[in-house]
């Protein structure tokens, strides 16, 4: 499709959906169909048609970055984050700015979920999932730092990819936790979150897989908490994969990972020192929670986050021990389908320790719910095996009868 | 000393070198002395009575933050950097903006060597190692992405700083190559790098050295391309050291690092999408140095970049290869005094493989090279490492009558 039909088609859903859904932090109708009118005119490019939205967290030249924070309002940055340029130059048009958490922490921002408006969208990249579970995007860029890429693409029921960390360029991109923050997208299919990344990357395209892919169904530490809806989700995706002739084994997390996907030290200890800024000069417009959290960091002892961080390279270098004979490991995404209320974004513990190892990880939508929300799955690959992690989720996804 | 009466005394070193030397990007004396003023009401702090200079790609809200580039002309940040607001909350004030390279690459500003005008004061970090180096700064904020910290500190006779990579928020700070981009700082003595480093990462003090240092001493593959003076740098701080009872020995570069220290690759690929938007919407307001190194990054073979991070993993496995029994490594800093001349910032070698590896490392001035320019030498320390570091330049350094 070109850039000013497509554009054209996102603006419906947008007139249609966005008085309920609320993703948009920024939007301006005009703006939009000139950039496409641009693109057409430079004759398209490898993302032309493409229609994205942009967290709120990522600087735009020519429209406000205001971070979902009274902080920030009327921001306007002077050039582009790094993979906003990126997506541009390959003739994706920037629909608008969609709403984040509060500096893409947890505080949530108005949008609701496009399935049920009475329930979160999850966050905190909360606007990006909710605009292409609706069309209103057809792929949109997203941080994640605990889990706010693949919780609210669970929620939201499209897929969410976050890459291996340090993969993709954050620059122009508001930091929380260094060394967790990711720059991620969401698409309604796996083939888009590919073709985003070659974008991104300059890497090559993911090749189909020629035979089914090993895996492993990883229940983790904290399946107990799983609520029946998300443990059946990863137990039919697995009886999916196995019918189409998939190996599927049960993997065991190892010892070395105990307790990990809990630990809040890094995030702490990091937010305190990288929103030293906002904490100390306007400790009066952060949420509470917020603040309490940077208060928490100030005083997080520096020796704590030096051994979480050594058990994390720990871990890392006994990766092959987590992955043993598998390609890809399917575990839970969420706790659930999306919590009702709108005042809490959902229970990030499902993605937290794949964040702080940094691996590559992609939540797929698998099931409806018992209320009839969409609840994913989330498969992981090795570091840098991007490119085999969405060659599986194709696989996975692509209809059985092929 | 007051922040008042260490701003007037800063300002007094201003107006009698800044002519000649060019260190400052932006500078309102008034601005200053209200903020010292403001440091005095509410009763100084751990850096009360420090005047810092600040690189100017570190985001102050205050003040504009041009990046070394006509593209940024004018431009004015909402928020302070991590670390501008870290060194403000402990009472340090922020007398101005220095001079930087264009985007912290090669470009140089117009800084002058305060040593002789005629010579480079070396780059990136050009304006903050040449107004500590005359008296105009107490300390300075700067970044290391090849040898950014290490170069101009010797090249200006000031201690220089790298902490290990991850160590120091880069919030605010304008990237080029996030996986080398190191936040780093100078100063005068090795005690106000340390007390600089407990601020911006709530860590102890570096406790002084109970007994002499284990010094190795590094001559590295790039030993040939020493100047006469910078091996005399390094022979005779190791003689120094000798005398005052410390173990040196020598040490030979370890085979697994072999031709890291020339390599480009990583820079080349980052900084081409990290620069995305310059790159591509400011080609003409680019030095055609830079515009050509970005060119080049836009076709790095991805995998190559792959295969050089691979190297590296495996070298910062291999660390106690590389340290044996040493506690710290002592390696020339540059290759010898600042060249003449100020088209070019000079030559990073020396730097750039310990920026790849993430090692903590120290530039100390050593000797007064043939015509009369200061050269330093370069400390390292394992990862994390960084007290101990500054403890073995602070023992280096201190008379040793004591």
């Amino acid at each position: 499709m070109n850039a000013i039909a497509a554009v054209k088609r996102a603006l419906r859903a947008v007139e249609e959906r966005e008085p309920e859904v609320r993703a948009w932090a920024w939007l301006d109708a005009d703006r939009a169909q000139a950039e496409a009118v641009a693109v057409e005119r430079r004759g398209g490019g490898p993302l032309g048609g493409v229609v994205v939205g942009v967290k709120d967290i990522f600087d735009t030249w020519d429209q406000p970055t205001e971070c979902g924070t009274p902080i920030f309002a009327g921001r306007r940055p002077r050039a582009d984050a790094a993979t906003v340029s990126l997506l541009r130059a390959a003739g994706a048009v920037c629909l608008g700015k969609t709403v984040t958490a509060e500096l893409a922490s947890s505080h949530p921002g108005p949008t609701t979920n496009p399935h049920r408006a009475t329930h979160t969208p999850g966050g905190s990249s909360m606007g990006s999932a909710a605009a292409v579970a609706c069309g209103m995007a057809d792929i949109a860029l997203g941080t994640q730092t605990a889990g706010s890429i693949i919780r609210p693409a669970s929620f939201c029921g499209v897929f969410g990819f976050k890459p291996t960390f340090g993969t993709v360029s954050p620059a122009g991109v508001k930091l929380f936790a260094p060394s967790l923050d990711t720059v991620g997208w969401f698409a309604r299919t796996p083939e888009l979150l590919d073709a985003v990344r070659v974008c991104l990357t300059g890497r090559a395209p993911a090749a189909p897989l020629t035979g089914p892919p090993r895996i492993g169904v990883l229940r983790t530490e904290q399946w107990r908490a799983c609520a029946p809806e998300s443990a059946q989700a990863v137990v039919e995706m697995a009886d999916r994969a196995r019918t189409a002739d998939a190996q599927v084994s049960e993997v065991t997390q190892p010892d070395f990972l105990d307790g990990l996907a809990g630990d809040l030290t890094v995030m702490a200890y990091e937010s305190a020192r990288t929103l030293a800024w906002e904490h100390r000069t306007h400790r009066d417009l952060l949420s509470p929670a917020l603040r309490d959290f940077l208060d928490m960091g100030v005083t997080t002892d520096p020796g704590v986050y030096d051994r979480v961080l050594a058990r994390r390279d720990a871990a890392r270098a006994r990766e092959a021990e987590l992955f043993g004979a598998c390609d890809v490991l399917l575990t839970p995404a969420v706790v659930g389908e999306a919590p009702l209320g709108l005042a809490d974004t959902g229970d990030p513990q499902f993605a937290r320790l794949w964040t702080l190892l940094g691996l590559p990880t992609v939540a797929i939508p698998a099931i409806t719910g018992p209320t009839g929300l969409p609840v994913g799955v989330q498969l992981l690959a090795r570091t840098g095996q991007d490119a085999a992690l969405l060659a599986a989720a194709c696989w996975l996804t692509s209809d059985p009868a092929h």
